[in-house]
């Protein structure tokens, strides 16, 4: 049985994801702020943890990434998730509902669902989706937008499945610990460049000479220096090994920063 | 007089950005939503809208990069703000405090100097600084932290100025309108790369032969299919404007999708 702090509370989407992964045989904790998870490995107090990483429509979640340079945490894998909201409510009756209750991006990826069926229905902003169903179970007349999971642990009824208006919506949550995993399909790399002319050219070309895909590359503030960053690429592992412990050589040669995050 | 739309509501660190670019004499309008600001602009109710585009610790504004894609307007040019916040009360003596309200962000950039002054106070999250400048006001024993303009605004004792930890935080804000600006330092574009091995590289390519320096290198989800993405780049102009030109033939000829985006 394995200790795994997730992102919380109980019944968010990362819970559902931790479960996904792992199975239910162990012991799930939930954690409320992204750092914490990260802390609570690096002191051994969990074995894993799991945390969002991207969205497929609002992008990156920058603390996930932003630890990593702090931490020096690994990723041990990813899972993805397809994103499903949910109308729950004590009601039965959805034409009963005054008020809706959820998190901002969840209210944003149902807003089409929200205004072709409830017209001048109020919609409150919440921190969670857990405290949304948590408002829609004590207060008379209302709603929450969440996870199926979050009608059982808050006991609403589900009243409508999969509301989001793109279905394509999905979510990739990087399983994360002290050691590398075994997976290498992709790794997963955070450096930076000196700040002058070329320098994210002569990286790329390093790529380029390798033959290796980037399937990703991200910026994020260096919090060194205003308006200086740090890169985040993902690339496709080449079959032979060895090539790619000289492009990782090559590639330190032309950072200020790099530190290899993991493969999956 | 110029009528300009800003991220509302009153007093927020956009109202603050927006005073120091256009100056007190015209007329502003308060938004709540980033992407009511573009509808006006395109409705032609406003001539100008001020939105928050990059934190240089927390990053760039996610809502702001995609939603030119979507309208195609123009940025006009950008003003950087220093971010200040401070603590804002109807007390005078903050050790009769006993609830802190903030958003989310501000009571993250303020965490060393409330762990340090108020030790076991609740702090409070809330949709924004005006909303925690309202609750404050009303609630006894409580304060908000925010911008100044929330003192003024909301009628409140700034108890203590500039408590963020960092002094280097500042905030990066586009000025947005159909038409492009005069001034020309920096460039902004936008595009998308053939979903194949070397499309990014071939970019820099252009870059790199062209001599341009980029200042910045941002993705986004492109939306259309999961996992691809745009790229939002920032680049330094070339005193000789008709290499810059040739410059962006190049670039589009590499390009999916393209859209220059403005220069200031």
């Amino acid at each position: 049985m394995k200790k795994i702090a997730f992102l919380g509370p109980n019944a968010t989407f990362t819970h559902e994801a931790s479960l996904k992964y792992f199975g239910e045989n162990n012991e799930f904790i939930p954690i409320n702020r992204i750092s914490e998870i990260y802390n609570k490995i690096m002191s051994d107090e969990v074995d894993f943890g799991v945390v969002p990483s991207e969205n497929s429509i609002g992008g990156s979640i920058s603390d996930t990434l932003d630890l990593f340079i702090k931490t020096h945490l690994k990723v041990y894998d990813e899972v993805i998730l397809q994103i499903k909201q949910n109308l729950l409510s004590k009601l039965t009756d959805k034409s009963q509902i005054k008020k809706i209750f959820s998190h901002p991006q969840s209210l944003m990826q149902c807003s089409g669902y929200i205004s072709a069926n409830f017209k001048g229905v109020e919609c409150i902003e919440t921190s969670s989706n857990a405290k949304a169903s948590i408002l829609a179970k004590d207060e008379p007349d209302s709603a929450a937008i969440g996870p199926k999971l979050c009608a059982k642990e808050y006991d609403l009824n589900i009243i409508e499945e999969g509301i989001n208006d793109s279905k394509k919506n999905e979510t990739k949550f990087y399983i994360i610990s002290k050691t590398y995993g075994n997976k290498k399909n992709k790794s997963l790399i955070i450096f930076s460049v000196p700040n002058k002319s070329g320098s994210l050219f002569n990286i790329l070309k390093v790529f380029k000479k390798y033959k290796i895909n980037m399937t990703k590359i991200e910026s994020r503030p260096s919090k060194t220096k205003n308006w200086e960053y740090v890169f985040i690429v993902e690339y496709e592992n080449s079959k032979e090994q060895k090539n790619n412990e000289v492009f990782i050589k090559k590639l330190k040669g032309e950072c200020d920063y790099f530190d290899y995050l993991g493969h999956y």
